[in-house]
């Protein structure tokens, strides 16, 4: 790539796709990475773990690299750290302290030794300077602790990364919006802002956790036995306010789950954690001897995780001594992430099973809130930042396209940054060029890293849905000649117990196919034999069973 | 069974499960049918076409089924009739027209050729005598044409089955549900009702299709480009209306997809078509001719199906010549059917990256309405009926505790009807008798009717994520001495090409193992070898790649 001089952004991921957040900002040939998030796989990418951008773009660019910041700690915006840590040539990682904690956690679990000066604590309001960037955390609120955006200063101008944010004025641990400090910055002036489209079909304000506050205070109030409370285990401040909440009714909180425990840990760490708490928060194992109306269980499994405690919960399943009996209350104090809708109603048509009170969106709006901004909040920012072009990305190719038309009826310049193609935003007008670099993303594929789409993917998408047959006959090594006959294994075909009969035709068949193309018993044409044994196979079981399975042919030589 | 004197309901399908509705009644031994759905598969049942309910129990009584009754033609009240066909033991099968028209179609696509007296029309208003049982068919309103509930009287007395309705004063057709009708059969006294449950979670009133047209016709007419609609293809009464405001506004329709097409086809059997419409109907070849604004498109594809029209067209694809430009209106008429939303938004995100005007339920609640009673309906049904009993059905489990809870609120008696429970409504108090009869359900898997969660399909699943080895070793015949080395060769875990030596390794681990087990190269018991062989590769492949494949071992006897 040219060394040319300009400033430019660059996607790596999370834009045209929710998830993978991954941005990369150039300066005269230098660059800085912001974010390092995952996304997760759907019914199209059976077993693939999580997936991450194609980072090919930063191994060549290695040297180049001169920072790296992440805005905060949610899955899509730091959970691939760990997998791309080695592409950053050793570029200084910056993160505010509960980033910083998360991050380091990641590292640890993948078995990375970060090396010195590798791992920097950022602090809100200090300007960080790495090589032509100047860049500065400033607060916004959001459902984590510890949201920033950026502010990205270079002699070119200065560009403004929100991240993911939205405006309360009662955000949890006085973490609100910096309307003075972005305000400033937009008086400075703003070249170009690249602005979080989450919200941008949302027309209402995102709403304030104070109301959500008010609410769960109500539920939990007047329910007269245990409460089970389900929200995304990294909004902390919603835990905490729950568990203020539980310990205001004379209720002991008791937090199942891996990941909300971790989070509390960081959020003590970092002194988020009211004092008077302390002797509120109970083992399940306590829990369970509790009086149901002196119990209030936070939960995990908002999404229908398959092995979440309230996932289990709802199957009538005993966690750790406790149980949803008739007449508990149960509170999904979350949204359906697009694509889990239907494991999240298979939880809670067992939540009514279980006879519990539920409480969830689709009856009660007022149990949760979004962490990002709605279309007038994102007018809002822009007004702050005044900025001269504004840049969707965070979004769906709906989301981006939506919020491009937005920014124009509010009077500014939209441009389109799409994976790949590089936006130039100074000195010139900006331009786009196109094909500039790699992109694309990855499986975790188990100990894979597989390129998106890959072959074993593809062909674990077609034994899903039509199964395998493999097929193997002995050949004399010398000339090739067949020895007995074809022997046939399947899976998720048929029940082989029951069914042999069916394989045995379909045996007969392929051996007679094979005898048509190689009279004398002869294989000299290996391939040709498995084409042939191939299409004889699928053939069969089309017929028989209506399904063309994936064929595995070996010719075992003796 | 008992061939005891009682009027019960027993539930094959439809009930804590959404689709394949099919009810049985049974009276002094003998027995009616009520409709025969299907459901559809989801990522835990990848390869299955349909999902029907296991009909053993009809089978089983075939001899004592006196009739089978259709409410109306949705795929989840009809979709099964040709794959239980033989199940009816002859009995008279009974549908409206319309219903009638759909069904022998079915018929006609399985070859199953109705014997005489099989297939009957029923007639609104006549009462049809079948055994101990008196059946009408009165009207309700419902998102296809003619949608009936049952009146169904016995000498024990009369059970109301609602099927689907709603409350729509301007309902297409003139099909509004038949108060008048419904309050007399009230009057006369109604023991139970079995009740649609979908729409219980909303509180508002379903709205009309009346509205619908009017927004349609305001949206429709700003439009200054092409406009293309997208609605369930079985709603007729919404496709003319669009027809009809098309034609208002000077634009011809053209209907993409093969359903659709299908339904339009009985309707205008029927006599359902304004004659004005004819010389407004085009095909896909003249309408992709004429200008952009003279032109409505009708496509198939509310939930994202993938080789439906609107999907194709949302990816930038040509289909018969037409295209969806920049500026085109693209407005769908429907609901996301959980499970699908991801689908769903796939579409969408691709409709406006074409740059299309977009509207849908996102951002535009207008556009559809439910066919299905909500709260304040199901309550006014219940104040025509006046029943002592109401069985909540056609629901998921948290449809059916909600239904049961409002009843009671509302002063009737709930009773709960379980799958494979026998629920005996008279003469004595209404008690269950459990484990009465066998349900479940089949998947229709090629051309397979599997039970539910069947072997293959478990396999599939377990391929879909770990993928497949298939391993095969030349033994003598005489002993069961191994000749040669383990053959390995894989789908779904790593490219062959590129990963040979996984292989070699996965191969050589294999063999010590065996060779550890039978010393002197002999198996002599294959079963054995085959675990060690199986637990080896499983082993390997985990270290080398972190999954553990299907093993399949072959023992090739020459």
């Amino acid at each position: 790539m040219s060394k040319r001089k300009h400033f430019a952004a660059l996607a790596l991921g999370g834009v045209g796709r929710i998830g993978m957040n991954m941005m990369v900002y150039e300066c005269d040939g230098k660059y800085i990475v912001v974010d390092a998030g995952v996304s997760f796989g759907d019914e199209t990418t059976p077993g693939v773990d999580v997936i991450i951008p194609d980072t090919r773009f930063l191994r060549e660019h290695a040297k180049d690299i001169v920072g790296v910041f992440i805005t905060h700690a949610h899955e899509d915006h730091i959970g691939g750290i760990g997998y791309m840590w080695d592409d950053f040539g050793g570029a200084p990682v910056f993160a505010t302290r509960f980033s910083r904690l998360s991050m380091e956690n990641k590292l640890r679990e993948l078995g990375i030794k970060p090396a010195k000066g590798e791992v920097n604590t950022a602090k809100p309001g200090e300007t960080i300077e790495v090589g032509p960037f100047k860049v500065e955390y400033v607060g916004v609120a959001h459902s984590i602790p510890e949201a920033f955006g950026l502010a990205i200063t270079t002699h070119y101008g200065t560009v403004v990364h929100t991240g993911d944010y939205k405006f309360d004025e009662h955000a949890p641990f006085g973490q609100q919006t910096d309307e003075k400090r972005w305000k400033a910055i937009g008086k400075q002036g703003v070249l170009a802002v690249l602005g979080d489209s989450t919200g941008i079909f949302a027309m209402k304000p995102s709403g304030s956790e104070k109301a959500v506050f008010e609410h769960l205070d109500k539920l939990i109030g007047e329910s007269k036995q245990r409460v089970f409370f389900a929200a995304f285990a990294s909004h902390v401040g919603r835990a905490l306010n729950v568990a203020e909440i539980a310990m205001k009714h004379g209720r002991k909180v008791c937090f199942l789950g891996r990941t909300v425990n971790k989070m509390l840990g960081y959020a003590k760490e970092l002194g988020y954690t009211p004092a008077a708490l302390k002797g509120y928060i109970v083992e399940a194992e306590e829990a369970s001897k509790l009086p149901p109306h002196k119990v209030l269980v936070f939960a995990s499994g908002t999404q229908g995780e398959p092995a979440a405690s309230l996932t289990r919960l709802s199957q009538g399943q005993e966690v750790r001594g406790l149980r949803i009996d008739e007449g508990d209350t149960v509170i999904l104090s979350s949204r359906m992430i697009p694509g889990n809708e239907r494991a999240i109603l298979n939880t809670i048509n067992g939540l009514y099973v279980r006879g519990a009170e539920v409480v969830t969106e689709l009856t009660d709006r007022e149990t949760h809130v979004s962490g990002h901004a709605s279309r007038p909040e994102i007018q809002h920012m822009y007004s702050l930042l005044k900025p001269t072009y504004v840049v969707p990305v965070h979004g769906e190719p709906g989301h981006l396209t939506q919020h491009a038309r937005c920014a124009e009826e509010w009077g500014y310049k939209p441009l389109q940054l799409t994976p790949g193609h590089k936006l130039v935003l100074a000195p010139e007008t900006p331009f786009t060029q196109p094909h500039a670099y790699a992109h694309g993303y990855n499986y975790i594929d188990g100990l894979n890293i597989l390129d998106n789409d890959a072959l074993p993917v593809k062909e674990r998408r077609k034994l899903s849905y039509d199964g395998v047959v493999s097929a193997a006959l002995a050949i004399r090594a010398t000339n090739g000649e067949w020895l007995g006959e074809l022997s046939l294994s399947t899976k998720g075909l048929l029940d082989e117990r029951l069914q042999k009969d069916i394989l045995d035709r379909a045996a007969k068949h392929a051996m007679k196919a094979l005898d048509a193309v190689f009279p004398d018993a002869l294989i000299d044409e290996p391939q040709r034999a498995r084409e042939v044994i191939g299409q004889s196979l699928r053939k069969s079981f089309k017929q028989e069973r209506g399904k063309s399975p994936t064929v595995l042919v070996q010719f075992i030589e003796v």
